[in-house]
Formats: C-alpha cells, sequence, structure tokens
C-alpha cells in the first residue's frame, strides 16, 4: 500500500476520507456532533455522490440537523428516535443481527444500532424490553437469540443483560451501555463496567449509548 | 433516654460500647483492622465477660489475631475462611436467613455472612456458585429462596445476582459486592455500582466484602 | 417454574411483565425517565387493568407526564412532590415504616419512599428535618424510630444521619443519599459513600434518591 | 428449554456449570483468582471428564496453581507467560485470528488470548510489538491484517493501536487494554478509556488484561 | 530582581499584573470565565493602553462579552469561532507553529490555539481532519510537519493522534485534549489520559480545549 | 446535658435547631439550596425572631428567593454577589479575619466568606486578585497578612495560593477551593486537592465555593 | 521584605529553608517519604543545630529510620506509634487543643497530631474511642470538647464524628479523616469527602491521615 | 516517505524500531517495565549497534535489570537513583535545560529528567529543593531560570511549583508530577491535576514520574 495515494476530499472545512470503504469495506460516517447542520447536510452529499449505490449515514444529529438534512436532502431516510440520517440504498443483507434492549427507555440506542446494522449490509431484527427483572421475557426468546449470526444487547442500570444473554447462547456479542439511569449510574459508567466485568465470556463492549460502533461491529461478524 | 448514663468499658486504648445490646438488641462487634492482636482478645473477653450467654465476635482478622485468639480464648470459635472469631454460645435462631453466592471466590465474604447470621440470632443456610452465566443453577433453587425469612447475595465482577434474585422472589433481599475480580472490576466498585443500579427494586446493599453488615442487616429482617 | 410460561403484556414499545406479582409480590412499577407522557399513561393503565384492587405507581415523572396522567387518569393521585402517580387502592398497612429526612431540602427522596412504602402494603409516617448537627431533635424521637418495624432514613452532604441511628436502635435501617449538597457532594456520590462506610451495622444502601427502592424493601420487611 | 434440567457438577465448593458447552457450544473455564490450588486442579479434572475430546481452560493462576496443575495433572499444557493451563485435544481449527500486540510487555495477555483463541477452535497467529510510535511495523503487516477472520489488538498506556488498525482494516476487532504503563495509566483504565472513544468503529472491548474473554470472542467470530 | 516593585494596575475589581511582560516577554491575558461583559472590556482596554504596539487577548467569551467587545472596541479583532478578541497589531512572527486538529469538531479549540500563537510572535498554519483512522490525511503532510518549529495537536475521542504524530517527527509537539465525544469520553478525560500516556516521547499536554495554553508554549518554543 | 432539652421550632416543613446557638454560640444558618422561596422567608424570620439582636444568614439563594427576601423583608440585607441574605444588626467586631482571593472571577465565593465572618462577630477585609502567577501582587501585602487572626484563602484551578501564602505566614489558614476553571479542573475537584495536599502545614480546607464554612470558622478562630 | 535573603542550608541533596520559623513562627519539619535514612538524620541534626531551644520534627519515617534517629540522636524522642521523631525541648505551652479519634484503630494518626500540637508549643489532651455508633460516649466529654481552645478530630470509614462535634460545641475543629475502612472507603476518601461535606460550620479539612498539619493549624489557632 | 521501508530489527520477542533517528533524530529507547532483564541487554546491545556514536538509553528498570546490564555491558552508565541505564557517547550539548525539583524526595525523577536530557544532546543543570512553601530559595534563583532554553519543573503533592515558576519567568516549561504524596494525593494525580490546571501559560505535561518524557521534550526545544 501507498499511503499517500487513498483519496481525500478537501471540503474546507473538513477534509474527508473518501477511501475508507477502500480500505474497510465501509465508507465513512458523519459524526453530527459538534458540527454546524450545513456541515452535516455537505459531508453527508459528498459521501453520497463518491458512494452513490451504498447507504451513507450522519449520526447524532441535533434537531436542527435532522430537520436540514430533512429540507435539503428530501430522498433522506431521517430517523427521529435513533437521531440519524441515512442516504442512498441499503445494501442486501447478508446474515442477521438482533439487537436486544433491556427497557423501553432504551430505544434510541437500539434504533440508532438496528440502523446501522442495515446500512452496513446485514440483516436486523429488534427484541426489545427484556430485561433481567423478567427472565421469563427473555427465556421466551432464546431460540431467536441463538439463531442470530450476531447479538447487539443493549442496557442501562446495572447493564446485566448481556451477562445473562451470554450464559444462554454462544453468538458473538456486541454490549452496548446506555446512559439510562440516574445517581450511581454516573450517566452510563456503572452499566458499562458491568459489561466490562461480565463473568459470561464472547462479550466485547462499545462506548456509553454508542449503538453506532455496535452496529457496525454486529454487521461486520454477520456478513461474514 | 439520659444519653450520658450508658455503660461504657474503659479499657486504655478503647472505649468500649458496653451499652450496644441495650440499645440495639446485639452486642458490639470487634473490627479487626488496624488493631493489635492482643487488643483483639482483650476487646473479645471483656464483650464476652459483658454478654456471658449472647456469643460475641471479632472479625477481619489478620493471620496473627486469629493465632493468639486460638491460643488465648481456646473456647472461641476461629473460622479460618470467614477470617473471624466468635466466642460464647449461639442466640437460639430466629427465622431462616439464605446466604447466595455467585461463585466459589467469594466464599470468604459468604462465610463471614454466614457466621455473622448466626451470632446475631437468626437460621442461615448457603448456596454456592449459583453466578447468572448459568442461570440453571439458580432456578434449580428458586423454591429455597421464596422460603427464606431473608436473603444475604454476595457476587463479584458485574455483581448481576442480586437483580436476577431479586426478579424471581420479593424475600427482602441485602447485596453484598465482593473484590473478586481485575482491571475493570476496580477492587469490587463495578459490582458496588451495579448492585445499586439494579433494575428490581427491594435489594439494600453493603460495603464492598462487607459479609458482616449484610449478616447483620439479615438476621434483624429474619429474626422479626 | 416454568420460566417460558410466566405472563407478559406486549404494547408494542414495551412487553409489560405482568407477572412480576405473582412471582414476587409486587406488581411492576413505571420508571419514568426516557418514557414519553403517552407511554407512561398507557403503561399505567395497563398495570391498573391487571391489578385492579391494588395500587401501581409510575416514579420519575417530567411535569409533562405528571399533566397527562393527571388529565388521562383523573382517578389517579398524583404526588408532585414525590414526582410520582398512583391508581387503584392502596393494599391495607401490616406494620410500620418510618421515614426519617436529615433535612428539609430532601422532602422529595422522603415522599417518593413514603408513596412507595403505602403503595407497597406497609403503614408509614414521616419524621423531617432531624440532621446530626442538632441531635436534640433525633434523641427526642428516639422512642419512635425503636417502635418501627423498619427504617428509611434520607439525607445528603455527608450522609451521616444513617450511622447515628443505627447507633441508636437495631430496627433495620435502608439508608437513602439524597443529591442535597454542592461541590465535593458529588452529586450524591458522598452521602453514598458515607452510608456505604458506616460504623453502625445493619444498614443497606440504595441508589442516589432512590425513595422507591428504599420503600420497597422497607414496606417488605415491615410487612413481613 | 426446561431452566431446571440443564447438568450440574456438584462439587462441594463449587456447583460446576458442565451445561455451558451444550447451551453457548464452549465448556466452562475456570477462573483462577481466589480459588485454591486443589480447587483449580479438582474443577481441571472434572471438566475434562465431562469433555474428554475438547481441550479445558484454567486462567489466572498462581505460580502455585501452575505448579500443582503440572504435578498432579501431567498431561495439561502449562503456558507460563499467559499463567493459564490446558487440559485435553484442541479442537480442529476453523478460521484465523490474528493476535496483535502493540509492545513486547503486553505478552502475558497476548499469550492468554491466543491460547483461548486456540481452545476455542480457531486458528491463531500473533504479530507483537507493532505500536503507533513506528507505524511503519504494522503498515507492513497491512495485508495479513486484512486476511484475518478476527483480530485481537492488545495495547497498554494510550491504547491508541485499535483505532489505528480499524482505520486500515474493516476485520472484526477485539480490543484488549493491558494494564502496562503508570501514573496516569491508572493500571489500564486510560488505555481502556481509549478503546472505547476510538474514531475507527467495529471495535469490541473487553475488560483490562482480558486476554481469555478477548480470544472467546475472536473464536466465535473467526470459526462461524 | 524586588519583588515588591512591579507594576500592578488597581481596577478595584482586578489587580492587574501589569509587569508579566517585563518578566516573562508576553503581556497578561484576560481569561473571560466568570467575568461580567465590562470587565473583559475594561481589562482589555487597560492592557492594550500598558502594551499599545503588542496585540492583547481575551479568551473564553460568552456571547455577550464578544458582543460588548465588537461594541465598546470597534479596533478588536472578535474570532467567533475562538470565542477570543485581540487588541492591538500582531509582533512580527518568528518560527512556524502547525495547529494540526483530528477532526472537523476540533476547530474552536485549532482557532483559539491558532490566534494564541499569533499573539504571541510565532507564524501559524493549520492542518485540519487529519484523524488517526484516515492516516494517509496525516502521511500526505508528513514533510510539512517535520518542518515546523513547534507542533500543537488537538484531539478529542481517544486522543492517539498526538502518539502518531510523535512517531512520525521529532519536532517539539504540544497536545491539546478536546472535548469532543460523549459517554466514556468524560468531558475530554479520556483523551487527556491517552495523551499523557503517550507511547512518543516529546510531548507536552495542556488542559482540555485549553488552544490559548498550548498556543502560548508552542509560540515560545518556535520564536526561539 | 439533656439533650431531650435544647428548643426546636417545628414549622411543618422544617425542625427548626434553635439551640444552636446555645451550644455553639452561633445561630443555624438556612441552606438555600432546594428550599422554595417562601420557605426561605419564612426560616429566616423564624431565626430573626430567635436571634433579634445578633444577625441570621440565608446562603445559595437563586435569584427568586433573593427576590422574595428583598420584597418580604425589606429590612434585610440581600448581597447579589454573595447570593446570601441577611437580617438583624452585624454583632460587634472581634479580631480581624482577611479574605484573599486569587482572582476576579472568585469574587461570589470571597464574597460570601466575607459577610459569614461578618455575621459570626469578626472584623473582615478582603484583598482580591493576587493569584500566584503574578506573586508581586502577595508579596506586597505580606504584612497584611501576617497582622490577621485568620486568613480565608480561595482560588480556582490548580489551588496553589493557600500553599505560598502559608509558607509566607504562620497566621491559621481557611482555604477554599472555587469551581473557576474548565476541563481537567474537574468542577473544583483539582484546586480542593491541591489545598489538601499543600507542602505548607497550618491549612484547613473546606468544599469547594463554601465562603459560609471558612467564614464561619475564620470567625471563631479570630475572635477567640 | 527582601526574599533573597531568608537563610537557606544548602546540604547538597536539600535546601533547607531554615527562615521557616522566622516567618510562619515555626520550623521547617521533615517528612520522611521519599528520604534514605542518613538524610532524615542530617536533616534533624541541621534544623536542631538551626534551633536549639525549641523542638523540631521528622515524620512518616518507614521504621529504618526511625531506627536509625534512635542510634543516631540518642536525645531525640521516638515515637513508634506515631511513626515520627522529635528533637529539642518542647515550647511551653499555651492554650489546649484537644485530639478526638472515633475509634482505636485512628491511634497512629492521633499520635502524630498530638505530638505536633505539642511540638508546635500548645497543650494537649487525647479523646480515645468516642464513633458515632456509640453516642453516649461523646456526650459524656462535651464539657471537655467545649473547654478546648481547637479540636483535632480523627475519624475512618464514613467521617462522621466531626459532624456530630461540629453540632455540638463552636470550638474550632480540624478534622482529619483516617484510612481505616476498606471497599467503598477507597483509602479514607470517603471519610474526606464526608468531613467536606460536613452539615455542621467551622471544620477545616486535612489530608487523609494528616494528624501533623491537623495538629500545626490546631496549635496555631489555641496558642493565639 | 514510503512507509513500508523504514527499517526494523527482528529480535523474536521484539520488533525493534531501528528507524525511529531517521524520522524523529531520537533514538527509540527501551522502556523497562515488564521486560526480562535478558531482553533489556538484548535491546540496548541491539540499539548501541544501529547507533554506535550516539548513547541510547534503558528506563526504568528493576534492580534486577540495573544489575544484569551492569555486569553484561561493562561499558554502559548504570544509574542507580534515575533506576537507568545508558550505553555509548553523550551527544555534544546544544543549548541549557534546567531541571528544577521541589523537594529532596523527587530526586528519582529529576535525575531521570536530566539523564535523558543530556542523552537527547541538550546541556543540563539541576537545581533542587525550592519548593514554593519557601519561596526565597526559588527567587534566588531567577536569574539561571531565566537564562535556561528550557525549563524541567518536578513536583508532587500539589504540584504547584511549575506555576510559580511560570509567572516568573517565560521560558518553555515543561512539568512533571511526582508521586511523592500520600492520601489524597492520589498517586501523583493530584499534582498532575494542578499543574494541568496551572494560571500561567506556556506549560507542558507529562505523566506522572515521566522524566524520560521531560527531558526528550526539553532536549528537543533547548537543541533547536
Ligand atoms: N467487618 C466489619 N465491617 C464493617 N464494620 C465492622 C466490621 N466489624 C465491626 N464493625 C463495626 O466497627 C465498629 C467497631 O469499631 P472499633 O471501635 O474500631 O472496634 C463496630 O461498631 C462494628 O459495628
Ligand atoms: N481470565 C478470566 N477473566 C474473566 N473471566 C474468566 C476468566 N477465566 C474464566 N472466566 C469466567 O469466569 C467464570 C468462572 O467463574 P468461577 O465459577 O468462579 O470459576 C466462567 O464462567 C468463565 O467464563
Ligand atoms: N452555604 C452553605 N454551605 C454548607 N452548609 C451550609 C450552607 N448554608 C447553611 N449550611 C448548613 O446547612 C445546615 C442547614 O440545613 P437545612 O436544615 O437544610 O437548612 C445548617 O446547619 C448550616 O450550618
Ligand atoms: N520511562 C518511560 N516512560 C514512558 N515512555 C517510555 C519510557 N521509556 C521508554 N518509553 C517509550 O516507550 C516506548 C518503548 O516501548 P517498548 O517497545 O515496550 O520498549 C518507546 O517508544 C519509548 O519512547
Ligand atoms: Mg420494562
Ligand atoms: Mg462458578
Ligand atoms: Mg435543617
Ligand atoms: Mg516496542
Ligand atoms: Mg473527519
Ligand atoms: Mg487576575
Ligand atoms: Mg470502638
Ligand atoms: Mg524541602
Amino acid at each position: 500500500m501507498d499511503p499517500t495515494e487513498p483519496r481525500t476530499q478537501d471540503l474546507g472545512f473538513a477534509r474527508l476520507d473518501v477511501d475508507r470503504a477502500a480500505r474497510t469495506g465501509d465508507p465513512e460516517v458523519v459524526l453530527g456532533q459538534g458540527k454546524r447542520p450545513e456541515q452535516v447536510v455537505t459531508l453527508l452529499r459528498t459521501l453520497h455522490r463518491e458512494h452513490p449505490d451504498r447507504a451513507v449515514l450522519a449520526t447524532r444529529l441535533a434537531p436542527e440537523a435532522l430537520d436540514l438534512v430533512a429540507r435539503e436532502l428530501p430522498q433522506a431516510t431521517v430517523d427521529d428516535v435513533a437521531r440519524a440520517a441515512m442516504l442512498g440504498p441499503l445494501p442486501s443483507p447478508r446474515g442477521l443481527v438482533l439487537v436486544v434492549a433491556a427497557g423501553t427507555s432504551d430505544a434510541p440506542v437500539a434504533a440508532e444500532a438496528a440502523l446501522s446494522v442495515a446500512a452496513h449490509g446485514a440483516g436486523v431484527r429488534r427484541v426489545d424490553d427484556v430485561g433481567v427483572a423478567g427472565l421469563h421475557r427473555l427465556l421466551a426468546v432464546r431460540d431467536e437469540l441463538a439463531a442470530a449470526d450476531a447479538l447487539v444487547v443493549v442496557a442501562g442500570m446495572e447493564g446485566a443483560l448481556p451477562s445473562v444473554v451470554g450464559g444462554l447462547v454462544g453468538v458473538p456479542l456486541v454490549a452496548v451501555p446506555s446512559s439510562i439511569g440516574y445517581g450511581a449510574s454516573l450517566g452510563g459508567v456503572s452499566a458499562l463496567l458491568g459489561m466490562l466485568n461480565s463473568c459470561a465470556p464472547g462479550i466485547g463492549v462499545v462506548n456509553i449509548d454508542n449503538g453506532y460502533g455496535a452496529g457496525v461491529l454486529a454487521a461486520r461478524i454477520a456478513r461474514q
């Protein structure tokens, strides 16, 4: 590899890595945090031009950015729950990822994960509100869990759900701590620590509320 | 109450609260940490003289203190796993406490809890190694859990066991985080945070490795 | 137990655990955080339908949720101080829980605890503003403390009240750190640490500001 | 599934989950921390008896445990660098995992990961000492990285290696923070935080020094 | 030196250190945080009067302070991205500082750094959006990096960019962690820790988002 | 002392400790945080009635509480910078406290301290903006420092001022960390840690931004 | 003051501040941590030569340093509990400091404080083992507390003792958190936080286990 | 640059970056932590062979490694205080670095810094024991500070020395927090935070006890 060759799109405020898909199989994704709405639109439009037949994503969008994308890029899919936008056709899905969430309040993170899985080329299904305080809800979907190619498991508070799932099935599992909770939940740090210390093996953990990162990893595993 | 009246035993190095049982129903307990072995022996002997027909305890004893107690107070029970010593007859047990531990490595904490329950007047039984990665072990003892008057649940690493137990039965539950784990377990802090953020209600948490405190609370609940 | 049998109410956005009361003696409670007001109303209504003769609760409600509940469920009790709502008749009380608060500013947490005690079937009385800097206020109610079946003790800042209460009486004690304080109070973490390290035994600690969890545990102890 | 049916081996001090392989595809592994050497030997022997044609592992073994295993179970493989022992024949490998380490000092963690990969049924190769301060070492193995089915990437100090690898290839990546470093490395917490905040997606993180957990996840991905 | 002699401007609310330039070569700079807009204007005006032929700065200005400065001191340069204001002519530049930023969202910090470099007498150029997940963007500017007299390197999230730059060139490097990120980025602490633990030597780190401090140090190095 | 005798004012929402002055020499002070404006007014009025010839204080008042006090208690002194209110005549001052602040931005904390000193019976003078980066400002007031009976020293950011003052004079010194700073100042925790670790002895530290507590301690020392 | 004039003793490895007593009233004290035993002896000897009629101190001495001091400076007082050594005659005491300790295990810290008080010119008395779980022990000495000129209050675990003492008497109070405790006591940090957040005012806090610093401050207050 | 070309020495256990000097001007340095003594010797010997006329370093060596280096490489300089070893002739010094230390106990860090400066081609002088509690010691060397080309300033405990130095002179300053202190010094974290929050600008901070990193940066600045 000649590292000076890979292409870059110079947009003034950004030096867009349009070579990313060539290297890693997946195009660059726009992180909305700290960017102005116009910048988000420009970045999304540029990525789409570079990858016309492959969906591109922008995540963590503030309401103003979601609005501007909806107005400027009417062909885009805007997901208000996931606070994300997508432009271009979904890849045809290979493999299946199950996105499992402990509670109703984890919906935004689960939605971001599911969207990311789809945009990165795997099939996706969601299973919500199966927290460990009511085990029968989880045991009822045990076969579904076992049949997936990869799992994304979202939980806030004590973050115990991945440990229990990881003791039931051996499917590669990506755990996402959510920031749901209060007081000693420390903004999701307690759930994060719980997942890192899981007594069940085979669990990879991503950042708090990082449905996107989990979705990418799970899609890469599932579509192999 | 005239607070200047309650009795105190002045031992020079200690001002022993021999009125504790009159106020709270349970005699003072010696915390071994930071005390010299001779001090532990003297304190235990004095507590025993004040409460001749009720077991008194010393906890968190270093090996030298355990040895000296064994030598100087041959009638004492020395529990090497719990790192504790007891002097005097057990009260007759009222109610039943189940001490549940997630793993084999939690044995010292579970032993300290069980000894403390017994010394504080409740019946006690132990259930070991029923961590959440192998749920069937726990579900197999569900009826035993439901039949207890109080539960002590010990777990290290992610500390998820109390959440799962608390979703199965409504028995008052005292959770003890243990320091088993490494790295991001932060000496038991992760298990502690997990228990404090449990999505199952009705769980009171004590300090890391504090089998003693858990035992006292559970005994007080069970013997009511 | 056949864990696939317990009943679940599928509400689309939630998989409501309507089997909880059968397992633990107490119905599921709605955690308002992260839920839309309509979801709170639907969940409360569904829980009420499942447990028509037993009060059900929703806690940590934002003002909009409190308002919508008041409008949509006029028969509900809406407690603005506790930021909670209750639907259905209170169980007849068994036993007595005393909810003790260190300062005036701890009122919201004490109110949530008291409501939860009542909804979970125990009698409840409150003792407010008896912080340790004016001991005589606490010593004046010593007999009331001793006569209760369980205590909930709420305190912010250094969280010392449970240690002092726990040295006066042997009643099972549930400690709730509140987030009252500033600077090094770290949002309630200092009070939490103080309570976990109490030199008085027999104290179970719940999450910061978690009046609900404390109320459930205390009610379970008191109603035995 | 009838959760009361799965088998358990009651060893007195342990309730061994011998059903784990049936549920997850991989047998239980012995965590050496907090266990006595004899307990380790008994557990390993029991696991081997249950899975005679499949390697079983014990990890985080103190020198005394490594010695006793070597003496009592002479047919076991004892890996002094990985501080682990293995008993029984390796499964025939499916897929390939590359274990990449930033520095020479990360060898124990990389060794534990590699052993765990092999014991869990995938092929494994190691690439050592390719930290980001000398990028050419990493760029020289770019094709090897891209050809693997899964990557385990170990790094201490600032833990930047997974970010750089994750920008070069799209292979599923399991990141392991190591405790190598001092001062503000906080025993590996800085590397852990670095990996969780990686600007490259598709990275699952495990606990500090947890080569075992990383190996299991990578093997499960690779052998699919 | 007679330390009682250095001059001070007493402004009532402030005891302005107008001797700073005599001692350190650079005049005092106004920190806007916690000051009222009028105070900022008065301080800037006073500093300008003391150093009429040398630019003086005010940083971390709230929008109201930026506005008032623009109105009251029309000859001032107001930089909305850097949230800073400058009054008086720039010193003629000696040496060259390159301000390198990992992402588009780090622009405010990079702008503050660049302005500070210029105001403190060195030449400055910016290189934006060269994060480590797309190495070719950085490798493409390697010669520019090597030709500078000092580097300021800004990065959020895992803060890995200084390690990679520090492995490519031996130019004195000042690293600035930015607060871009979420969850386990802990408001920039993760990037800070990453930079402090860099495996490349020769890196001095400043406070999170402290473009000003980095700019001063880099200018002092470059203008030598 | 008969602890059940000391008087208490029962206000319904508060159990006001009107015996405080009899025990400690100083009346209770109202902490405004978490109290409704009407409650603040009632408490201040009640304290004033109990101590008609001695100023009483309310601190940490929100703007609405400051306003209501000004309207309902026109004879009260309302200090907008200190966010506090005082009712009743100041005690005649004994001794002198110097309140020293590192920067202009520490004014609110210094003002709260100065008001508290005066209300607790000592004389007070302020010295502002003498931070350690311009030592001559501090050395110029060395004699004033040495002549005081007690010092309150307020500083944010690195909190180094008490160490330097404590090396210059042996006057009892109360250090107050302020929350001025950003990023790694961690809301004042860095200044707090700096002061606790001072290499100069004879320094007592209070909570972050706690001008009130520092003022009380300094007044008690000075008026002896 | 001419700051270049104050005298310094150049010992090669140290630049001893022999001017300290002239500035602050108290000579420099040797911190044993990180110094070789011979260095401790040389420093103590030099300080003694400079202040022949005033006791000088060395604190935090390792056993080897205590031994070497005893051998080389036979006229020194070596306090094994306080881990400190003193050389030269005690100043005649002015005022009285009471050193109050919560438990027997706090003895080393209380001893260091008492020795420091005496060496810094105040009278001293100790009151041990009066922790808040047995209030009557403290209430019994209330008059003694009130009669002192300053208090040093040592406590580990939750560190509640200063709050209770501070509510009983208005004597200036220096609080010392001790490292006694385990788990969530975090090496004394919990006690420290408790003391900083005390609901009783007039409390100055020193570093964990810093009996020396507390003693100096209390002596300075008491001897005024 | 063709990044696949730079040379690497494959030693089996290490992939030594022998191209480092070509890229950055300074050869790789051996970090002793986590390496076996023989590995240290081999690495040092290899580096020396690659750079025969330029000193190479190994740092953070355990006593056994220091011994083995002394025995195997008798021509090496072994610095027991700095815990480091150096092989080969020093470069001829350009510019001057002053290494300033707050206390005697910071000697090991100051020694490591001084050795690293010399090995990286700058002249070096040390100024020890000039902590801020005795300012005259520092003011006495003010001219020496101002004359240096770069400063390394080492301090433990509250880490205030860089702030004071940075207010006296405008020389580029590298601050090194040391781990000297106890309790709330948190192993050097308090000093680190103090330095990052310095109110004097132009200060770059390195990891706790990282004399090596500070020395490299200072040498690079000074030798320009
Ligand atoms: N293992 C333990 N953990 C926590 N607290 C304890 C323990 N053992 C005894 N204690 C408490 O510590 C106090 C004894 O402290 P001391 O006066 O130092 O012996 C008693 O009041 C006990 O309730
Ligand atoms: N090195 C390790 N790190 C983390 N978890 C482990 C490790 N080794 C084994 N385990 C897990 O710990 C559990 C065993 O705990 P125990 O029942 O105490 O032996 C198993 O379920 C393993 O998956
Ligand atoms: N600004 C303040 N910071 C800390 N404590 C305070 C402050 N103002 C009042 N207090 C203390 O807080 C207690 C009042 O609490 P409360 O009963 O809630 O009003 C009093 O005992 C005061 O000593
Ligand atoms: N004392 C030290 N502190 C921090 N980093 C160091 C130290 N000594 C060497 N290093 C760096 O650590 C890297 C060597 O790591 P390794 O490859 O494990 O020997 C080199 O790139 C050095 O720049
Ligand atoms: Mg739910
Ligand atoms: Mg087990
Ligand atoms: Mg009150
Ligand atoms: Mg290396
Ligand atoms: Mg970018
Ligand atoms: Mg200023
Ligand atoms: Mg005691
Ligand atoms: Mg010194």
